[in-house]
């Protein structure tokens, strides 16, 4: 893991966000390259919805994997300062300004998706990575958080409705209401593997499974879907909470005093968790 | 682990229902202590929910952690010597006479509630734990079991709802058809961790959740039980099959068989599993 | 696990398709002895459901335990050139010809019942253990895998209610669409325990439920059916999909080309997630 001296200030203006794609066969790997620290920004958001409507539209493809080219970061969680770009741009993507709804596209498309993910994966990230078909982490370096609960905010991209299906009520409770940062055991991902084998395990499986049927797979994510994946309409609702939670000034006043000790940036978040237990005010 | 060389007899007499409680901050801890055994009586369970009720109203108040003076029982379960008093309480406090109900208002409060689990915890003592919102257990000593089956009966007080949910069918079918102990794994508790650093860590946990927004807690709170919350009527259906089977004869000569053989006493449900497979008839 | 010289050719002639039923006090024990790999063939199928019919109306019978005669495989899976034939036979059985609806009453019945396995449980073999109440298997040999998607079907008998209920949705995507072999500890079963404890474990376990009372356990399997067992209509569905899956001719060149590989022959089958990544055609 290479030191990155990254100031504070550096957080907004040295982002880039962009998104390496590479095909391979009937698999396309999309790594998220949005320097600091993987924000999940109005373009990484807007590419990543992109790349699989481009990737949908290709019939010679058939699964899509999402990996980072930070080994600290695979997306961190929604950049705070611009809720309402991003809003504006899933609703150009989709008509409606919800990012729960935009991942969602990812868990209804025909095609297979797949988060590899090493680093940290918080907030919006996580729900991102949610979204997804299947989830491996590398064992080492994977850190999950659902942060919103330390600034008085729920998760409102999809994270309540896919945490409480998967985890079952206590846990997902536990996981959300702490804002603390957990493992992949407790994640309850597909696997957990070390980090120099976890490439090769989702590249091999990626494959396997383009080679397969493209029309019976199809016909089985949609009877999974009917069973697993909550409506549109409950996606809908965490995000209209989520904006009006985001409205709440003790919501704003802990978010501002977050921004002044290091959140956003790469080294300011590494140690996340305490961080949002001390923005308790009066 | 102290002895207790407490007979069969002194059973009822002895039971002294009580539950001690101490605010910190935010949180309210509250250590039952009903000797010999933790039975869930007619007073554990009125108190219990006026504790809470309490706290409830008390917006100093965040979160409820309920621990046990005894080591080796957290609640044993319900006393079924006064299964129509304790039916009459909740009827007093909830306006309808089931535990299930009354115990689905720790689910649903306003504040979070956490079981910190040492020693057995059977019967309606696991179905109250089942309703907090988190359940954490000392590795070395917690001991779970739903025990109705042994007599014919059903869990009545929200058992099947959360197991089925929270196990998957067939773990939640072989942990209530046995009737046997199981162990923290297999309850899929939040965390089992060692007794020593058990009551630390949830106190800490409960601090930290105590600190965030009491606001955002409860929208959070609200979105998790819609998924995942069984509706009161089928608290409601389980609580009657199980005063139904309650008037089965088998039911009541296995119940007065074992009571005869110390069923109800500190030192006698230690071996309770194989006291219930020694009750067959005929 | 002894050598087995069976060439491809023997597979359908040797098919002697036979359960061997023994009874033990309330438990009945049936082994299924189908060499030269358990193939569930129609007399499998229906004689494991007239087992079952008859079992339900001897009131002295309560537990149900399927084991097999074979280390190396508890069921297969179908025989894929009589699927015409079992699903006729589900018909007599049941007045529909789905395999699904057949195995639901397994989940449905007054008894309970247990699969106790060891080797290779796939397909068709694995959603007949799904069916069961409890899954008990050998930690050394069992091997699990919805092979499926390897031909372009989608689980038709239950497997998709089953395991997306059970592992939730990222689980049972992977293992669904993969079509490889998966191990006890993903499969999510009961329990996993040593081979040579497993028999005794089950007996006993068996026993033990069949010593308390019927009525009690029928009231409370009612009510875990009533929460985790899927409609009979999500069954049909996923029947009537996979019987449309098996008239594609891309689903049917590759199961001609598996049988000219050693498909369905107790060899061949060993190594069988290999031969279904090579059946790729163009």
């Amino acid at each position: 893991m290479t030191a990155r001296p990254i100031g504070k200030s550096a957080a907004n203006t040295m982002e880039l966000e962009t998104l390496h794609v590479r095909q391979d066969g009937a698999v396309l790997f999309a790594d998220i390259a949005a320097p600091p620290m993987n924000l999940l920004g109005t373009r990484t958001g807007s590419r990543s919805r992109v790349a699989e409507q481009r990737a949908e539209a290709d019939t010679a493809l058939q699964v899509l994997v999402f990996a980072s080219a930070d080994p600290d970061y695979f997306i961190s969680h929604v950049d705070v300062t611009r809720i309402g770009e991003y809003r504006e741009q899933a609703a150009k993507l989709t008509g409606e300004a919800s990012l729960g709804l935009l991942f969602r596209y990812l868990s209804k498309s025909r095609l297979v998706t797949i988060a590899q993910i090493e680093g940290r994966v918080r907030g919006a990230g996580s729900e991102f990575a949610l979204a997804c078909d299947m989830r491996f982490a590398a064992r080492e370096s994977a850190i999950f958080s659902q942060l919103e609960q330390g600034f008085g905010l729920i998760p409102g991209a999809g994270g309540i409705q896919h945490l409480t299906r998967l985890m079952g009520r206590a846990r997902a409770l536990e996981v959300m209401l702490s804002a603390d940062d957990y493992d992949a055991e407790l994640a309850g991902i597909n696997r957990a593997l070390p980090a120099a084998s976890l490439g090769e395990f989702v590249r091999s499986l990626a494959h396997r499974i383009a080679d397969f049927p493209a029309v019976g797979r199809t016909a089985l994510k949609d009877r999974v879907n009917a069973i697993s994946l909550a409506e549109a309409d409950d996606f809908r609702r965490d995000s209209d909470l989520f904006l009006e939670r985001g409205r709440d000034p003790e919501t704003q006043r802990r978010t501002a005093l977050a921004m002044s000790r290091g959140f956003q940036t790469h080294d300011g978040e590494i140690a996340l968790p305490n961080m949002l237990s001390n923005l308790v005010g009066r």
